[in-house]
């Protein structure tokens, strides 16, 4: 490369030279390498630290601005920062965060990758030289009160209440809706329960639907009281949490200026040291997560059993066709959607590994596994969304009840039987049961044949519409 | 043995001998073997069934008992199944039920032992004959109007409230109690702040333990959130869900009956289908558990580092010396509490692995995992109990702080030059906090040495006990 | 009690009351309580340490004092020793092993509750008076030449190597052997495939069992070379590795004498500093139960899967029937077996990410959490085992394939349209598929109508019997 | 978009518009977006299918065209094929691999996208129309002899074995080696050894780094084994592996296109139903990457314990100073290579949990979590490899021991009484240390003021140097 095509930034460790069309400086820079040694080159960019982390560090560098101001931080200096940051929080400065998730445990590259990005920017907005730190430096200004300790875990709780209310909960809740619609219409087809994957007394479609309903309810339930911890915010707490070279009354104002920029009522941890030495909020809310995870499991495989066949399987279901299944056998049509709904559910349980473990190991004044704990929890959020989004739009909306092989399998069983306890006794039934089940012969010849009741009782006493609920009496 | 020791029992499978002093019939027989066939020997006494689960299911007996007299149940028979099961929940029977953890995922042979020993003791009580079912039968008497797929997930969560309330919490505010005791008397004591285990900025040791008391305090309460959803009971579900066999009102009464015995709040689940099919519940509030494990890990883990020594670690705080720590070094002692508690914490953090694959694994209207769930989640409430205990009585109470080594060990570090960065600016005083390391000098001779301030101004700037908030001006 | 019930005991903490019946001394009892304080009471009995440690320990204790009569021990109190080793290693002894797996993370405490049994059994062996040390001192001959640093991870190695060959290989092969039978009873049955649970082309009952057959082979080496590392022993690291208080030699006979012992070749670890420090080969052997535990409940729930019905679900399989499967649904029998197969895979699954951590969180010369280690590990070998027999026994050999079932499945399937692929394309194929599935009508119907073949055509080309292998030309 | 810039292509689900550019067609488009609707938007870009795999693709499409035409796939389309696959081995086509691992589980449509990658390139190559599938087609041509389930795992054990051979085993020998360069470089220095955290006797800083030369040693043997099975491939077993629509022959055949074309010793697998439907060898030989995390995890922070400071901490080593580590502490240097191994290690355990739990969920034929288990192995094996590299050589090869701190802090130990017990007993020495830990006073003073030696005793008795090892007699 020409010369022309760098310039030299300087950081306390010496002179590096940057890409001149790059607004990072000398520590981004000499994160991500000088001369021969890369000092991160970790996973490559598919590790890249998450876009939302950013967004969410613009937001933070602008309320930061906008409280310094009311300390003294000179106003020009102030807005250009301010500018600068609405650009990071709009995503147009993306290409100027080449740093990946596996770096130092505070993620303090990350904290000095934003401030030597925003000071460049702000320092062009004011006409200046890149990497002229006397207009704009990014540590005495845009780091301001601050320190990579509280910036990052605020960032953290920032990104992930925003990417749970924007994305997690909308897509949720369209899928229980979705899941709702279903129950509806399907409430009237009354079809075979299964348990141990046993034949077992009837139900209605719709009440098997129902199960799902509540489970996605109390999973939106459970992210939302997931996010109460997370709106406490460490800024503030600067080093160790004390709050050292920061004026009294700053975190509350920051966490006050957050809430207005993203309009979730953030607030000011109430103890600091808590906040930068442990991630238990982050743990807890992906706890959350996990358990959505699970109950997305449970659904996911209900369905593409209900579904299986079309001629082979239990065939209750008919799922959209939405692509050619295999490569081999022509006219196969797969439950793609649940598949990948099930790999998801999958990650997700692996990431709360990931996230338990990384939590677990803070040590004194600092938890140093920050990075790794906020990018498994916004993948799982993402992955989440997006496939809770896919899953109604290409599954679930159009999924169809077969309702003549529902019929047909409800017929069949054996377990209708249950219904007979109350008037001959669990013995009786079980003999009726066992007798058909062993002859291959129905339920009432078996009764019959056995001389526990007579034609009659059984079709007064056998109704598996009756068999849907309590009794009144 | 004599055949004296037997006497004869019979199920729907057929006759089965059954040792003479045992109050179970011919199913629990079954489950434990009967001729050379062992059904179900897995893992030997050790994975029982946890009693508070029986007791627990005592519990749910006696309140079906109380409510199925209302709906026509023989009064005699009644109080007689409400006797036994009292002596179930006193604990008297536990001999009688021998049956393991990895039985049927249902936990049919529980719910069946309990019928068959609460039977048999109805009918001792009676004054008749063991295994004389016409007299109190344990399927058509004690189970009346359940199901083993509605009583095991009800008794899962009786279990799990009762022993969160009588044993977690108030271990954990045992322990939190006596953290905040510490924090309290040792809020006077300034000390080096570590990240990255690198010398930072100071705090006093107060503020260190404040933040695990903060951890603790929000331990509790999420220990407390998640037992929200363990509040809903499944029973009056029965086999799929759906009520068959219950009368309409059953499942509210016996769920303000359970309320009732237990003093906990409990109500009846809106929907019996996830009740049966899903234990998201369990998953959600083993989550909280091993947030706690988290926290723990991380608390523990700070007090044994910050306790290692006697002469070549921190040495800031001795612990208790409780016993010898070695059976070759002579005079050691060791952080065996801290110790206990982390395996404790990673055997909570694997349980919640066990639960999450568990919890998934659910298959149309019911989830057949509940043993093994209900088995780790108690296991876990049990030992984070124990050792909550066991680390405040042995441990957290007789720490005390070694104040001399701890001012010694501040005043070596060079990061009180942080004092310095609003005052000669970030560049500067990395300049000397960099030679004073190089050369092995104080920061005091650095500084003069540079000539970036006068002895006067270091004197008046750092200052050890204005450098633990923040400032005010 | 009255005061006869105690005798004195002392160490170096002090004098202690211990009962007069039990063989342990002071140091055991400061760990299970003296006063009103109680060390380590975490769990209670079911976490006690696990037998086949305790017994472990007895073949560790005598093989050292066989090698240090070598070195000088003296022949009365060694042969004593020897002969009260014997005694722990027929579990004459477990009465006097009450400690728990939470304790020290040394297991330092179980160390010498073993020494002090031994040392007051052989006391007792020579005619002595219980405690009285001059005789035989537990630390000075039981534990002579030895540390808990170095007797703990050996005895946990000798434990883990008896309980795998002893118990878990056998118990794998009986079960891979009756899949083995059920494979060549089975290889002539034509069936349905299935893939992403939807019908596919047909392979055979005995292939499908194949697929079993292998992964069971393939575990059964993955747990034998898992040992591999396992025969590698601590001994003779004594307090940090270097083996400082044991004589020049004493290492490799302890191995040897152990070796011969057992009869299993365990040598003496090359590095003892890696194998005081580091617990891999327990975390490695682990993953190898993890991997057989996935592939145990693949195999599980196939055939849960396949045995499902009797009449609404695929029902090609029959299991036996074992004990009744409902206290609510008359006759109803489920497929238990598989059930607490499942079970015990997720906690296998779960105990991995327990020994994982607490592998991952050794210290300089020393893990300090070796008990919950191999407390989870013993038990995956247990109920892996154990598992293993009773679904053998109790399911495997009782399998019964439905052959008319499963050969209508068969004849309904679509997929076997997959056969024309060389003939008509793979694009016309899938016209042939997808215009019978929407038409209700078979292939052969859909075929001729879509006329791209002829009638003597299909019959040449379908022919499930030729579907099952690769073609000759 | 003009229209120009699309080009129409066909499946069996009919039209659809591609983009002019793309070499991909019609069922790669389906799966990524037609209309309104994108059927698996999930996760965005950084989850697309690993380049790894795509690249394994390359080769075995090419070894499938070399072998095809030895049975009659024309010569001139063959030829075309090989060089298609040879630009997707040299990564070239990357662009035209839109597709995200949450798909369909068993990758068919990434075996699609490679298919029609490939035949639009040959039709290239063959100066044909782009979508012309009488040239070439997808299915008929680049899939011949081929399905998805059997392509997708021949994939995953190519692109497992070449990343494992190519980065894993070479970064993990690199780092081995420089810590076999430190083993012998600090192996005169003698320290303090530590168990519990508390002061041991001692050791060198030598035996010390022997421990982590020892884990990694045995780490690359771990991985190395855990190839073996990987080595076998799927290939041939078509859709139910049975090996329907394949020659007898092809897949021995293709294994050693394959083994020739990598330089790896692939061999068709023995069975093939278990090489579909299982994917143990993934499990197993991610639980050696487990095992490997778990002793990186312990090497990484034992280093930073030891270089922790520098004067408030152990100080025992000096770790290279990379960059600035805090934004607002200056002069503070960080463990920062270490943090990032750890969370690196952190990630590779929550993917075992993915990978056991996607591994447990195959049923009969098929298991459909095949890309999320590839994705996390790959994720896996990156980041271990680089992680190496990165602490290779940014901070193992500059360690350097602080040897004047360490002999200090030696010196101040108590538990150099150690090397008393062979002469003045436990009990004895025990007293020494206690008293001089309670007084405050050197061990020497203690023992004198005992009594229970000479001074000319003590010098003869302790001596560090003779310490570190067992004695000669």
């Amino acid at each position: 490369m020409a010369s022309s095509e760098f310039r030299i930034e300087r950081d306390t460790f010496g002179e590096l030279n940057v890409p001149a069309d790059k607004l990072y400086g000398a520590q981004t820079q000499s994160y991500i390498g000088h001369r021969s040694v890369m000092n991160f080159d970790i996973g490559g960019p598919r590790e890249r630290m998450p876009e939302p982390l950013i967004k969410a560090f613009g937001v933070l560098k602008k309320a930061s601005a906008q409280v310094n101001m009311t300390y003294g931080l000179d106003e020009k200096v102030g807005n250009a920062i301010i500018k600068a940051a609405d650009e990071v929080i709009e995503g147009k400065l993306l290409d100027h965060f080449p740093l990946v998730v596996f770096q130092t445990g505070s993620g303090t590259q990350t904290n000095m990758n934003v401030n030597e990005v925003i000071a460049n920017r702000a320092i062009q907005i004011l006409g200046g030289q890149l990497g002229d730190k006397n207009l704009v430096h990014p540590n005495d200004h845009v780091n301001m009160s601050q320190s990579s300790n509280d910036t990052f875990p605020t960032s953290m709780h920032i990104a992930a209440v925003v990417e749970i209310n924007k994305s997690l909960i909308p897509a949720m809740t369209l899928l229980r809706d979705a899941m709702a619609e279903k129950e509806k219409s399907f409430q009237h087809i009354i079809k075979i329960g299964r348990t141990h994957l046993q034949d077992a007394v009837p139900l209605t479609l719709g009440q098997e639907f129902s199960g799902y309903v509540t489970q996605l309810t109390l999973g939106i339930q459970r992210v939302e009281h997931a996010t109460k911890n997370l709106l406490k915010l460490a800024q503030g707490g600067t080093a160790v949490g004390t709050g050292l070279n920061t004026r009294k009354g700053f975190d509350e104002k920051v966490a006050k200026a957050i809430a207005d920029l993203t309009k979730y009522p953030f607030i000011t941890a109430p103890n600091k040291f808590e906040a930068l030495a442990a991630h238990d909020a982050i743990v807890e809310a992906h706890g959350a997560l996990n358990t959505v995870a699970v109950s997305l499991m449970k659904i996911a495989n209900d369905i593409r059993y209900l579904g299986s066949g079309p001629r082979c399987g239990l065939g209750e279901l008919s799922l959209p066709e939405n692509e050619p299944g295999s490569s081999i056998m022509p006219g196969k049509v797969n439950p793609t959607q649940c598949e990948a709904m099930t790999m998801v559910c999958a990650q997700v349980m692996g990431n709360n590994t990931t996230i338990t473990i990384a939590g677990s190991n803070g040590q004194f004044e600092l938890n140093v596994f920050k990075p790794v704990m906020i990018s498994n929890f916004l993948q799982s959020v993402r992955i989440l969304s997006d496939a809770c989004v896919s899953f109604t739009k290409n599954c679930v909306v159009g999924i169809v009840a077969n309702e003549a092989k529902i019929k047909a399998i409800l017929n069949e069983s054996l377990m209708l039987v249950t219904a007979l306890n109350p008037h001959i006794g669990y013995d009786n039934a079980a003999k009726c049961a066992k007798n058909a089940h062993k002859k291959g012969i129905t339920l009432k010849e078996s009764a019959l044949e056995l001389g526990v009741l007579t034609e009659q009782q059984f079709h007064d006493w056998i109704k598996p519409e009756e068999m849907i609920g309590p009794s009144d009496n």
